[in-house]
Formats: structure tokens, sequence, C-alpha cells
């Protein structure tokens, strides 16, 4: 057996007493992290800085630096975190539906834990926090790869989770961190097919497309965004305006901020340069379709690439179009599946478009920008799934269980 | 683009379509497929006469030549099968939740189609029509990749099928069969990624595992039953030998059949014979454990791998055990995670069970046979699902459904 199948074979183990855990211990385990989390501060900042110092030694860029680096509040929030989970109602042991069958038989539909769940994630430590807490409450044991970069920070938070599951009586193994960070741990992650249930990727579109393409087990896809939002020829320019300055630059880096603009050829030349205005008090570089470029002296030709591009930088493609069947369309062969939004004042236009496009999250007047697990009042937030099986937007914690029949006999034969 | 590229895009094109008709539409779809089966029931009986020649000349088992053959009668079942379908209510449009947020954003989940759907099958051209109504009622596009035993008799079906959806206005590629039998069509439609949705393989463990291991796309695990009956220390012995007898014999070749009797020691020579006498009116093969070929020396010895084997046959493996924990280590370390039941009349040690087995199903106290769709009241289902992930148990029609986030908006921005 190797590492890798010895730790899914701990955690397959661990699952199994975590999932037939009380609600009581599995919350006992979270306060333990929550109160170690404030308490080992100085040695979760001190591994920190390893990772820190070694990111500018190879030269991250400062977006990276910045995910990566922990801070006395940042740990603050994510112990406040860690205690919103242990208050959310524990999703598992409900039994959703039980009915009388004529034969006599009781059936009933139980949340269960989905049992092993993977997670593959970049440079950000707070997600080994965040996402193995969500975990632990619906019951399932994690086994957590995160990247190299973050290896120190990582690895301090893990040990910390796992001194304090064992506080409570549970197995260390119900969280545990892949010491092998090379691509070679992440692939064997991918087939470990006989110990994890489930394995979410966490990060960019090459993570995710490797993932995709290789992993055996089953996988929930994540996070890719190239959101658009179109404005009708029937809109309030104003709040159009509003709208894609704030889906473009309130966090250009994040899966639900736009990338391309689609305008209705009506009011292109009307909306175009007071949307440019907007945007450019943050500098957003636009590529614009041939018509948009016409219009707007400041943007430089987009190419085919441009369309499928996931910018997560203050660029923004622009297209004009002549119809809302033309926006349809296009999102349909470029989008991600994310989230879409629609400018209009037109009734029909509005119902049409939010059943016409397909994605995880369709927007009548208002910012893509809102797709978010605590937005939508899920709680926190595993990620944003753009695949349709399982779970299709933001996953909280109802969306890491699964589900078991509980049949109530009286010695019925069929 | 290859032939099954071909026919992937035009499924997802045709899939647009379809995801967008009204309810009515698709039931006068799926009314044209029932008139259709029985209008031209000769076309269909010959189309299987060839496959059922086919299949005697290569000396094809006798099981296999029965589920292969239709007859009036099974076409007559088929039809009122798809009428029964046209009369579910339509999961899709539903929104299961909506609610208005703090910051006036309306929010619903809405049930749409998944998409595209393939399904891989074998020997059995019912499912070409079973399966294909079910998917095409919840708004998905099906590609059918039957077995090539067959061939004819699916052809001749969805010929059918298509042209019953195209007089009613959908587009025929909502029902497609793949054409080339051979195993390299089967490998292409699990890396089918752009085009399928979700794929189901139904048929034996080989098929399954093949498909576990080389999809690329997202696929649900049907059917592989290795189901256990555990008769407990305090149990009814008389109901457990009808439970045992009912579980292994009524029809020995499907999934939820039992395939280990699990007996506690404490009642093993008591209710052995008792069980033995009545699957012997069977034929019943026992393989034992050497306390079980003790007690009936009509047991032979039982292998290692006769705990891992799903017979499909007049086989039962038979372990004793010395308390309800062993019997559950068992079966969590040779189920596979289908049905799995318990014959006790102790309340305690059947709640144990119903909580720590790890199961779509968990029965007491009845029979692992009731494990189906209809049985457990959703109506027709497309298969068994073992996996954790999206559906577990019986699938209905709900399980052929995704969500999609709809939000009404005023101009909010975050």
């Amino acid at each position: 057996m190797t590492a890798l199948e010895l730790q899914g074979k701990a955690a397959k183990e661990a699952e199994r007493v975590l999932s037939a855990a009380g609600t009581e211990q599995k919350n006992a385990a979270l306060e333990a992290i929550a109160a170690a989390l404030l308490a080992r501060q100085a040695d979760i900042l001190a591994a920190n800085g390893l990772d820190v110092a070694a990111g500018r030694e190879n030269g991250l860029r400062e977006a990276l630096i910045d995910r990566l680096t922990l801070t006395e509040k940042r740990i603050a929030d994510m112990a406040e975190g860690v205690r919103q989970v242990a208050a959310f109602p524990d999703p598992t042991g409900v039994v959703e539906k039980m009915e009388k069958r004529p034969n006599g038989l009781i059936i009933g539909k139980k949340r269960v834990s989905l049992g092993v769940i993977g997670i593959i994630y970049e440079a950000r430590p707070n997600v080994t926090v965040d996402a193995a807490t969500l975990c632990l409450k619906a019951g399932n044991a994690v086994i957590l790869r995160g990247g190299k970069e973050a290896f120190h920070s990582n690895n301090v938070l893990c040990t910390l989770m796992q001194d304090a599951v064992e506080s409570v009586g549970l197995p260390r193994a119900c969280v545990s961190l892949v010491q092998d960070t090379t691509r070679q741990s992440a692939n064997e992650l991918m087939t470990l097919t006989g110990y994890l249930d489930v394995l979410i990727p966490r990060g960019g579109a090459g993570l995710i497309r490797a993932v995709v393409e290789n992993a055996k087990v089953p996988v929930i896809e994540t996070g890719v965004g190239n959101c658009h939002v179109y404005v009708d020829a029937e809109a309030d320019l104003a709040m159009a305006a509003a709208i894609i300055e704030n889906a473009k630059c309130s966090r250009p880096s994040v899966c639900n901020a736009a990338e391309t603009l689609l305008v209705h050829r009506t009011v292109a030349e009307r909306f175009l340069p007071v949307a440019a205005a907007e945007l450019k008090k943050s500098n957003v570089e636009l590529r614009g379709c041939p018509e948009t470029c016409a219009i707007l002296p400041e943007a430089v030709p987009a190419t085919e690439e441009d369309w499928d591009t996931e910018y997560g930088d203050y660029i923004l493609a622009v297209k004009v179009v002549g119809s809302a069947e033309e926006a349809i369309g296009h999102i349909a062969a470029h989008g991600s599946g994310h989230s879409e939004a629609i400018v209009t004042t037109n009734y029909f236009t509005a119902q049409h478009f939010l059943d016409a496009v397909d994605a995880a999250a369709v927007y009548v007047n208002a910012s893509t920008r809102f797709t978010d697990g605590s937005e939508f009042g899920l709680g926190a937030e595993i990620g944003i799934s753009t695949q349709k099986m399982h779970a299709r937007g933001p996953m909280g914690i109802n969306e890491l269980t699964s589900c078991k029949y509980i049949i109530y006999g009286e010695g019925q034969v069929r």
C-alpha cells in the first residue's frame, strides 16, 4: 500500500466512527478547533511566515502572496467561521420523507454523510480549515491536498484540527493532509477509488481540467466562471452600468465576476460610453468586437479566444448583439455554466432569459457577484458547482451529504 | 468529428429544444411512442426475431435469450409503461424554494433537466424504451448504446421513438442509438465530455467496472448487488427462513437478490437446517464457512472469493457470526452498498443495524427484494444507484433532473 492508500484507509475507518457520532460530539470538535486556532495563533503565524518568505523568494506574484498570507484578523475570522459552522443545524439524520407502502413496509429517506471527501486546492490556507470543518459537521472524513506554497501553514492547521478532534474522542484521521505536494500525489488522489467517495477541486481552470480529465473517483467540478452580463434593448442603462461595474470590478479574481459584456445594438451607442466611463475608474481594459471598437476608441480588438477566457483581472470583453436570442446563443457557446445576468425592463425577455440560459445561477437585473453560499442563505460554502450532477451552484453543508433508504418491515417478502 | 461526436452534438442541440418544451408536448411525444409500439408490433417482432435467431446461433445461454426476447405481451407492457411515465407529474419547472433575501433579491431553486444522458446497457431491448421515455419526460436527450445482441430490436424501437417525437414537433435527435456496437463505441461514449452530462451503465459487474475505470464524463454507478441477510440471535426464525428464501429464490438474477446469509452463532444450529430445507425446494447450492458446513452436510466449503461474489444464480454463501457487530463488519468489508437486511426482534439491534450499515437500502425484517422504484413508490426507475453522489438507491424521474438558481433583482450590486 502506498502512503496515500494508507491515508485513505485510515480516513475510511475514521469516517465510520465520525458518521455515527452525534451532533454534540461533532460540535464539540468544531469548538475545540475554533479555540485552538486562537490559542495557537503564534504557531500558525510562524509557519505561515515560512511559506510567505519562500513565496517571495520564488517570485510568487503579489495577488498570490496576499491569498497565502495569514494575519491575526484572518485567523480570528477563520475561528469565527468554524463557530458559525458549529451553529448550523446538522444536516444528517433527518428523514426527509417516510411513508407506509400498501404492503405495510415503512420506507424513509434519511440524510447521511457522503463518506470520505478529497479536496485539492491551491495557495489559500484558510481553505484548509473552512473546507475541513464543513466536511466534519456533515459527518465526513476529509483528505486535504493543498498547494506546496502553503504547506507549512496547512500542516500546522491540520495538526491543530487533528489534536482538536482527538480531544473530543474522535479519530485523528477524520482530517488529514497529504504530505507529498508534488503533482504525483494529486494524480494519485484522483484515482483513489475504494477510499474516496468524492473529490472536489478548488482552484483555477488548469487544476479543474486536470482533475476532470484524470479522476477515476466521482468529482464535483467547481468554480470556472466565464460569466456574462447582457444589456437588453429595453434596459435601465444607469442600472446596467452599475451592474457591469460591480460584476467586473468589485473583485475581479473570483469566479462570479463578469468577463464579457453583451450589449443590444439599439442601445450600444448610448450605453457603451457610459459603461466605459464607469469601468475606466478601475482602469479596466476593454476588448471589443468591431462594432464596440467603432463606438469606443479605447477598446482594443477582441480575438475569438477572448470570448472563452476567464480573465480574473481588470479586463472585459465586449460584444454588440442583435437580439436577446443572439446573447443567449453566445452564452450557450462560450459560458461555463456559472452565473449569467440580463439587465432588462421587459417582462417577457426577462422570463425567457431565465428559462433559456443553462447556468447554475441566472440573474435578472442584478450583479453576477451574488453567486455565493452566504449570499444565497446557505451559510458557508465548499465551492460553486458548475456541473449538473449532485449539486449545482453554491454548495453548502447539505450538498456534502447523501441519503439512504431505511425500511421497517414485519416479515414482508415479495 | 467522429460519428459519435456528431451524435453528441445533435443530442445537445435537441436537448435545448426539449428542455424548453412544455409538459403537454412531452406527454404527446410519449403517447405517440406508446401508440407506435402497438401499431408497429409486427416490425418489432420481426426485428427481434433476427436478434433471437442470431443469439441462438451464437450459443447465447437461455437466460439471456429470455431477456432478449420480445412478445406481444412484452410490447404491450412496454407501451403501458410509457403511458405510466406520461401520467407522472413533470419534475421540471418546479421551484423548490424561493425566498427574499435581506437585500431584496428573490432567489429560487428550480428543477431543470440534467441535459444529455448516455445509457450503456446489455441485451434487454425493453431498456431502450423504458430508459429513453423516462429521460424524455424529464426533458433530457438520450444517447442509447445497447448490446450488439439486441441491435435489430433496438434499432427499430429507436426509429419508432424518433418518428414519434418528430410527429409532435420535437427534434429526432432527442433519442438516438449508437450504431456501432463494438467496445470501441462504448469507450468513446465514456469520454464524450462536452456532450454528455451523465452516463448511466446498466448491466453486469464487468460493464460497471469498465465504465467507472474509463469514464471521463460524470457517471452514476448502478446495480452491482452483493446483498446480505443477517439473522440475529433474537429473531423470529420462521420469518427469517421466509425472508432468506424470498431474497434468494424469488428472482436470483436481479441485483437486489441476496447472495450471503449471515447467522448468529446462538441460533445457527436451530436455524440453518430450517433455512436449508426452504432453500432446497429451489435447489440452492450452499457454500458455507466451516461452522456452517459442520451443521449442514449439504453445504460445500466457501472460499474467500465467495464473500465477494454476486452469483445472480441459485447459489448462497452462508457464514456464522458471533455478533451483530461482526455481521455489520462483514457487510462493510464485502457488501456493494446496495441492499442489506437484518431479521431481529430486538429494538436496539434493529436501530443499530439501520444506522451502522452503509448501503442504499437497509431493511429490518423484510426481504432485500423490495429495492425497486415502483416498490418504493417512485414510479418507473432508470436503475439503482450504488454510489453516494447525486442519487442513491432506486433512481426515479426526479433523479434525472438537476437544478438552477433563478434570481429576480431590482438593480442590486454587491
